[in-house]
């Protein structure tokens, strides 16, 4: 048994310790900031990853994979994004024995590895729109403080790229991606907030940068995603250009979308309770897990292994604990590791034609054994519903509207403040929350009594003031 | 249109233009031998990981994935090992500007990353059998021609690594691991031979190797997967101690089994053929591609969907060309591109109650509409076995008994011969073919006028002869 740190006081104690005692990962890899998928993460992640996969497949963009060591030479063609990336990229600069000619980065991120050959690929107006995603590995020599998919040096990472027309189908895309981040937080029980960052923290070569954050309890958040339109700021260094309807040569419009592993991070942070990990069914490595109940005059474990197996005809993810434990010790388990469902099948259940049902927020009932698929499936959509409300209310309670500097200090609650668009009101307000302004949202925030803006907590100017949201991002 | 070189006479210009042709990769990557997976390529790639991971699975092995990134120091200890590596390894040196304490290597394979970790997992027999497989990118710093598929400097890779109690059990592992390997290659209809490697040509680090190859035409041959038993080669550096029952201490016994994305250049060069690409149906992007045949008084592109749909819904993997071209040349891309299985819906079809269905070899007939779904099942598990039956022929037609020096010379095929196992007979063997002897047979080769070895082609030793095979690996 473990015995986890106080969630609500020792909040990042308690995250690194789940992690861990869930058999997520393994961070005693020789490497700081190195770690090891064990089997249990990575089976939640190989969920992940297809939720992914179906969410932007559906709006028709294909898989590719690009190289994931990126020539000098190609890296430093965008000047901004180069200076954001330049102290935290990989280098390798020998083959064997020898000193590459040109030296290699490990893909922070892919831009640069992919526009040199979508040089290549687009010639007409009729190339365009071109989206693609890949899913890979992405590293980062990070020098703060690194957290099992919070932070990391090597990334597990999805990223769109496309490229448009022009300005307003570069939007468009942006916005359906807005809509299928929608949906994979939608599927993953995480409320969201969309923000379009300032200026000065917007994504290094971005025309803008619109960021999913979750709250992390108090003022932190966690980003979880960002989606950005970058003009012409990549296809002109790469020189992508297309030849229009009429003959002309235009430089494409140009958008991303990145998510990653933090996606899981966010999941066990925020479902995640003092028993331990809470799966949404979604990404559940196992959707139910059934227990006997060893007792008397009755073959529970046959009972067990049948249940299982018609549950694992009808598509559900489900194991059987067999273990020689006592069944205490296997529910703790299973609780830990966040499991949806669990069955326990004991004599009383072998003799009464139902099991009884206990969901990973402790919501008991029965089911009857010979409606057992539809029993399980309908609890188990109860439970993501109960798991989606909570974590709702969770999410609207995490903001709070502060209207003076001062109250901004207090640190308890991510903030909601009116701002007029003015860095030098930004940065106070920075200051204020020892934190970032982390934006204006782009999709209504969840507190009903905002009404509409009236003038900067800062500087009072009433004209262009807009709702933002300021915190502490890990 | 793409004309493509004769396979028979230009087999190498033949497969570089047809991988590229099929779009199954880009090479166009600024740097030499790593290649971008293009969308059709990676659709074919993650149908082969899925094959991989059912069958593996299947022996109760799971999943993990270890980082990229190994630090010289664990890099080091195996010395075999690292001397067999050390020329071909990329070095990262740098992050950001600052210069690591400890150089890392990106994996060219695994042992080095994982044991450390393995270390950490077992303590007593009850850990043991310890199975563990990871599909990740591996790295090579090449400094022959690459080859898409064949020879590149990142390779998709296939790994597991398995801890067992003592040789026996690791033995055992051995022919689970050659069951496996006989299941994925007649999964994707690629006959294999199973050859113990020569002391001199064994893994580095390995007590000994079992390698699947393929012949290629004349005397070529393909390496398309290892099998490796380590006895207490790494367990020993790596302290892979365990307790046994009775409350000793000993070390493991190791084994590995790796394949790539060789497999799928193993695919192409195989069953390929002047028109382009085969695909069995087991990896094939698409499994059918439907293509309407405009004529008049007949909405054939409404029925091509309606007969797509349901194929869909059936778990056909099928795709419908709607495309402005002449049916004829739809017909020459998609065979280019390897569907097992195209049907033709014309206005005679629409009136007659039946598709026209030809595959990939070039059988035609008609499905009737309404048995729609078994028929086209049928059809594909046609193809399925014909395309078998014709590379077990090839296979077969490929090998040729040689007895004597002289006769090595002539190159034409792959040679088997009766070998003493002495490394200088092994060695004027090789000279006299230009390539290698690839080993002894671990399962029984397809020919079936074998016999028993009498003497040794070289010396003329009784004592210890057996068949070898020797050939020329690209």
């Amino acid at each position: 048994m473990v015995d986890l740190p106080d969630r609500t006081t020792q909040f990042i104690d308690w995250y690194l310790a789940v992690v861990e005692a869930a058999e997520l990962t393994d961070k005693r890899y020789p490497v700081k900031g190195l770690n090891v998928w064990t089997t249990y993460g990575l089976r939640a992640r190989r969920r992940l990853d297809a939720l992914l996969v179906q969410e932007i497949e559906r709006t028709g963009s294909n898989p590719v994979e690009f190289p994931t060591l990126i020539p000098q030479t190609e890296f430093a063609k965008e000047a901004e994004h180069i200076r954001g990336f330049d102290a935290q990229v990989y280098w390798v600069t020998r083959g064997g024995e020898t000193p590459l000619d040109v030296p290699l980065v490990l893909r922070p991120t892919s831009e640069t590895a992919i526009y040199p050959v979508f040089q290549k690929w687009i010639r007409s107006h009729r190339d365009l729109p071109l989206n693609v995603y890949q899913i890979v590995n992405t590293f980062r020599y990070e020098t703060k403080t690194t957290r099992p998919f919070l932070r990391v040096r090597e990334i597990h990472f999805f990223e769109e790229h496309t490229c448009q027309v022009d300005d307003d189908a570069a939007t468009a895309r942006v916005r359906s991606n807005l809509e299928t981040a929608k949906a994979i937080v939608r599927a993953l029980a995480l409320p969201c907030a969309f923000l379009r960052r300032p200026e000065w923290d917007k994504f290094p070569g971005a025309y803008y940068t619109v960021a999913l954050d979750v709250p992390l309890g108090e003022a932190r958040t966690l980003q979880i995603g960002t989606i950005h339109h970058y003009r012409e700021n990549f296809s002109r260094p790469y020189g992508l250009l297309y030849e229009t309807a009429t003959g002309e040569q235009r430089y494409v419009h140009q958008t991303t979308f990145g998510l990653s592993e933090r996606l899981l991070g966010a999941v066990v942070a925020i479902h995640g309770d003092q028993k331990g990990v809470v799966f949404p069914t979604s990404i559940a490595p196992y959707e139910v897990v059934v227990v006997p109940v060893p007792g008397a005059g009755a073959d529970v474990g046959s009972l067990a292994r049948d249940v299982a197996d018609r549950l694992g005809r009808a598509g559900v993810r489900v194991v059987v604990d067999t273990g020689d434990e006592r069944p205490g010790a296997k529910y703790y388990r299973w609780e830990l590791k966040g499991v949806p469902l669990r069955l326990e099948i004991g004599p009383r259940e072998a003799s009464g034609g139902s099991v009884t049902a206990v969901d990973r927020l402790g919501k008991k009932g029965s089911i009857p054994i010979a409606t057992l698929e539809a029993g399980v499936r309908g609890r188990l959509a109860e439970f993501d519903a109960a798991l989606y409300a909570r974590a709702t209310e969770r999410f609207s309670t995490a903001f709070r509207r502060v209207d003076s500097i001062e109250a901004l200090r207090d640190g308890r609650a991510v903030a909601v403040v009116e701002w007029c668009g003015a860095e030098a009101c930004g940065h106070q307000i920075e200051a204020a929350v020892d934190g970032s302004l982390l934006g204006t949202p782009e999709a209504p925030l969840p507190l009903p009594t905002l009404g509409e803006p009236r003038s900067c907590l800062v500087c009072g100017t009433a004209a262009g003031t807009r709702w933002a949201v300021a915190g502490r991002p890990l």
